[in-house]
């Protein structure tokens, strides 16, 4: 392949505040090298749109359109949840890519997601080469559960812990003024459901001891009822109020999860909610005390009036170094935020190797927790109070936030339908 | 009574984003009138502070704490649900607090609240004068949930409309992202005991009517499970995903609500919470999509940090003009939010007799919700739209928002103890 070739880019798993500040990185730095990249074509639903070949092209979005997704939250193109097997399980599929890709001069392919979808980029990586149609595959981090190794942070990360992180703040603040004669005991649910770096982000809403959160659960460590209402039952008796905040993923010693909605994503993972009005249950039935119960659910993820400046700034860096990464031969490869120093934050972008990333989940460390299991220590605080850091607000007209709707017209199909 | 004398001034009932912003206007415009208002004493968590004859001095309290009570969430003096009895049942709580104001030269007596808060001011001002201590008693409105009459709007419900209508609009973008492999109905459950205010907030999201949100479920609407369910479904298809917001009020035709969280507060008001759940459990069984649900909870009336400007300067200019009737020689009146015009959005004070504003619930119109009631009419989000209006962000420092802790001294009782 020689000459200007075009880009394929996909979104892929759960969408965040700032996955579309990397779209943005990526369009604009494509655009910035005209003579070296064509056309951006945007998977329609990540990467099911490069199987059912709905390419979005992005040339037709406007400047002002590509600068606002900056600012925008979810997946602007679509994002899916599908995984796709392993090569020896499904080799159509692989095949499928490339025979697109062909069929669009698609030389880049720029992933957009978490662990799985790092292991799809490196196996396209491979396959392009085993095929004699060698493709320049980069990953670009994205999960708001912060689970990837080898870089500092995942955008999207930043943004909710700092939703999370207010909203604690905010609601404790209530409670604690009306707990003489009303709720003693409030608890928010939070994502997370291997890794507790969401539910973690909370304890920066403390800024002294007797501040809230009181407690936090998180899945790292296994749930001791007893130990729990103690806890609650000595912070009430101390504070008067008692703020928790749950890792939706919060389990026992067995694994069960405190809560479980019963049904499975396209993963394989169970669909989980419900785990805060779990715990109140057992509080009022355990203590009695009065209680509230708040789900944040899609809002603390999509939450852009809120963002991290910090995470909108690496979310975009991260894309913009995919494009440049390709431009300078790299192949399977994902850049990542290599962190200089806490105070002040400086960082840089570095780079891991997909078949080092793929598959591999981040928890949080026994260093960031404390010793009695319901807070975090000094070490988390210096590394999460970074990532919150900074406000980047959208524009508001009547107010409300002003998100771009992107006008997502397709390439004309070239290939016959394929059934995923 | 002649010469200088004290004001006592208490929150009651649930906070709100704004109502220190009330508390900032009455200690503010009081310190500017020094000649005749001696100090402000505040009610330590609302009325009970003056049955216990606990009284925050507010004189200890720096300019720059007061005026940081401007963009400080929650009740900073504290609230309480305390609802004093008619005084044929408790009289002996209406001579205490003229006990309390007798030993403490207290003259003004300023009351924030809703209905219940306004008729316990009513009748502080007519048993002062039965009793021969006559008090200039003003109320100042609050309620996120809108349901007092004769005022426009009420302080804390601009604050929390926006809240819900960015939460929406932000939830929905992540839901239709992913709709085609994923979450196909998104259910966001509000505040909103008796009246649908805040949930018809929700329908400022919608900028075309295939916007989100699809549904809103108010109280006003008695609940139609059939009609509901094709609405689901036919939303579903045409768009790929449908976003529904309801009331924690709504209810069956019977008046049972969907959900009842069992408690009863101490107004009698039965405790709610869990309608989003028994939504969502609902669309399974019958329409089997994939769902997601959040509670927003206490997170959407703490949440200063995206607060409207014309709520927090509303409810500023209401505690102002509280102040500024007292010295006017008014009495058992509230200043109200008197509307000018729509568009652009000009309002004036105005005012309302307590015994008039007194136990009455304005609900929504019927103008204002949509022939099929499950969503809102051009003349509610003409109404709806100059409340949610401009933005008024709190000062952050390390990315998070830096609210005011007050000292809270307390003056020195002088009377024996009271039983509450």
């Amino acid at each position: 392949m020689t000459g200007k070739v075009n880009a394929f880019y996909a979104q892929s798993g759960g969408v965040t505040a700032v996955i579309n500040a990397s779209a943005c990185g990526v369009i604009q730095t494509a655009r910035e090298n005209k003579d070296r990249i064509g056309k951006v074509l945007a998977g329609r639903n990540g990467i099911l749109g490069a199987l059912t070949e709905e390419l979005i092209d992005t040339s037709r979005e406007s400047a002002r359109a590509i600068e606002g997704l900056r600012s925008t939250p979810s997946g602007a193109f679509g994002s899916c949840r599908y995984k796709l097997k392993s090569i020896e399980e499904n080799e159509r599929e692989y095949h499928r890519l490339i025979e697109v890709f062909k069929a669009h001069n698609i030389g880049y392919f720029f992933y957009n997601g978490g662990g799985d979808s790092q292991d799809t980029a490196n196996k396209v990586s491979q396959l392009g080469r085993t095929l004699g149609y060698p493709i320049t595959c980069i990953g670009i981090p994205k999960t708001v559960d912060n689970d990837l190794p080898y870089t500092d942070a995942c955008p999207g990360f930043g943004s909710v812990a700092k939703y999370v992180a207010v909203s604690t703040r905010e609601a404790a603040l209530d409670v604690a003024s009306m707990c003489e004669t009303s709720t003693k005991v409030f608890i928010l649910e939070v994502m997370g459901r291997h890794a507790g770096w969401i539910a973690a982000a909370a304890g920066l809403a403390q800024e002294h001891p007797e501040d809230a959160p009181h407690i936090i659960l998180l899945p790292e460590v296994p749930f001791r009822k007893t130990a729990f209402l103690k806890k609650v039952k000595d912070t009430v008796r101390a504070h008067g109020y008692c703020v928790i905040v749950v890792s939706e993923g919060a389990k026992y010693r067995d694994g069960t999860f405190l809560a479980d909605a019963g049904g499975k994503d396209a993963f394989g993972h169970t669909q989980l909610g419900g785990v805060a009005p779990t715990i109140a249950q057992m509080v009022k039935d355990n203590l009695g005390y009065k209680y509230h119960w708040a789900v944040a659910d899609y809002l603390q993820r999509a939450a852009r009036h809120v963002a991290s400046k910090t995470d909108v700034d690496q979310a975009y860096a991260l894309g913009a170094a995919a494009v440049k990464f390709a431009l300078a031969g790299k192949n399977a490869v994902m850049p990542t935020i290599v962190r200089k120093s806490d105070k002040p934050y400086r960082w840089s972008i570095g780079e891991a190797k997909l078949s080092r990333v793929a598959n591999v989940e981040k928890t949080l460390p026994k260093s960031y927790i404390s010793k009695d299991g319901f807070g975090i220590t000094a070490a988390a605080r210096r590394y999460l109070e970074p990532l919150i850091a900074g406000e980047d607000y959208p524009k508001y007209k009547n107010g409300l936030p002003q998100y771009v709707q992107l006008k997502k017209v397709l390439v004309k199909k070239k290939l016959p339908e394929f059934k995923v």
